[in-house]
């Protein structure tokens, strides 16, 4: 077992391999597209694709964008935390990373994290941001349905459902199937929500 | 809302939306990695890429093989329930199957689903094979392991690790990116064991 004690301001261990994988699989149009699984109030496994839209800035946080009334939303308020699966076709890697999502919806009460549920608005394309001004997911569709163009300013901040979350990895295994070389990294807190982490090499 | 009320030695109506998704996908060769989601026994979400092994004959019920030293198993021996998120990256499709899993294990009482088990094994490759003879996954990697090459008859029945999972489905949501429609399909017991499957179109 390697410990990493390297200075809290440095990226984690595994992230390097992150960028890395990404980078090798970039001309895969998928290859931001992530599985999040959550669990459910009644204690039962969700899982669903949802797009990686990159690191919170000079931080390991990942972002992923979604509509507060999705049903991930209630099953995160209910239990925080949030298993990723990535799966990078071309290089054989998969990263799964465990960790807890914090929800960032438009009364959340850090203006910075606010500032961030901005950004990443403004970061998405007209047709992204459309979908949050669509009828409620998930709920039937009925017949008789306005097939109105939604009108919207490009200029104008997040509207109501856009939600941010950040996912903050707590354990992440990798796994090569190339090589066959399988890897865990796990984290423990040295005060001050500081991380350290601590890399196994284990049997595929 | 439509109610399939279609005889019980049909198909669900579903599975014919997975097979064309097979089929138009069957070019990209992670077509049948699917992500499996688990609750762990403290209660936290698991994700995981296993791979499709096709339909056990005549059923909807879908295969996957595994090492039963894997902590999926102690997870379903805890929870039976089970999400399988499976996006078909070319035709823009996702499923996401909601259902139970049996674990068919060396000692299951049921001599039918050894059977099953016992094709499952011979259906794999000898590598694939191999795997199950191989150092307990997850466990710490030694310095000095032997790097003695393992012999496997091919004959040779499948070996104490070797499991087989059948997961019955008991919700399927339908997301289609290209047209922008989504459909879920919901069942309920109509007595022995059979089910009669629902169909709405909802909301994306």
């Amino acid at each position: 077992m390697e410990k990493m004690s390297s200075p809290p301001s440095m990226a984690a261990p595994w992230k390097q391999l992150l960028l890395s994988a990404l980078e090798t699989n970039k001309h895969i149009k998928h290859s931001r597209f992530i599985q999040l699984a959550t669990v459910t109030p009644n204690g039962k496994p969700a899982n669903r694709t949802v797009v990686f839209r990159g690191f919170f800035q000079g931080t390991d946080l990942i972002q992923i964008n979604t509509d507060w009334r999705s049903s991930k939303i209630e099953d995160l308020k209910n239990c925080p935390f949030a298993e990723i699966c990535w799966y990078f076709a071309d290089s054989w890697e998969q990263f799964r990373l465990s960790g807890r999502i914090d929800i960032i919806d438009a009364a959340y009460p850090d203006l910075s994290k606010l500032k961030d549920r901005e950004k990443s608005w403004y970061a998405s394309s007209l047709n992204s941001r459309l979908q949050y001004l669509a009828p409620h997911p998930g709920l039937p569709r009925t017949l008789e349905e306005p097939a109105e163009g939604i009108d919207l300013d490009p200029l104008k901040g997040p509207v109501e459902a856009f939600c941010l979350l950040e996912f903050d990895a707590e354990k992440v295994d990798y796994l090569n199937l190339k090589t066959n070389e399988r890897s865990v990294y796990t984290s423990e807190l040295i005060g001050d929500g500081l991380k350290q982490w601590v890399v196994q090499k284990v049997h595929p």
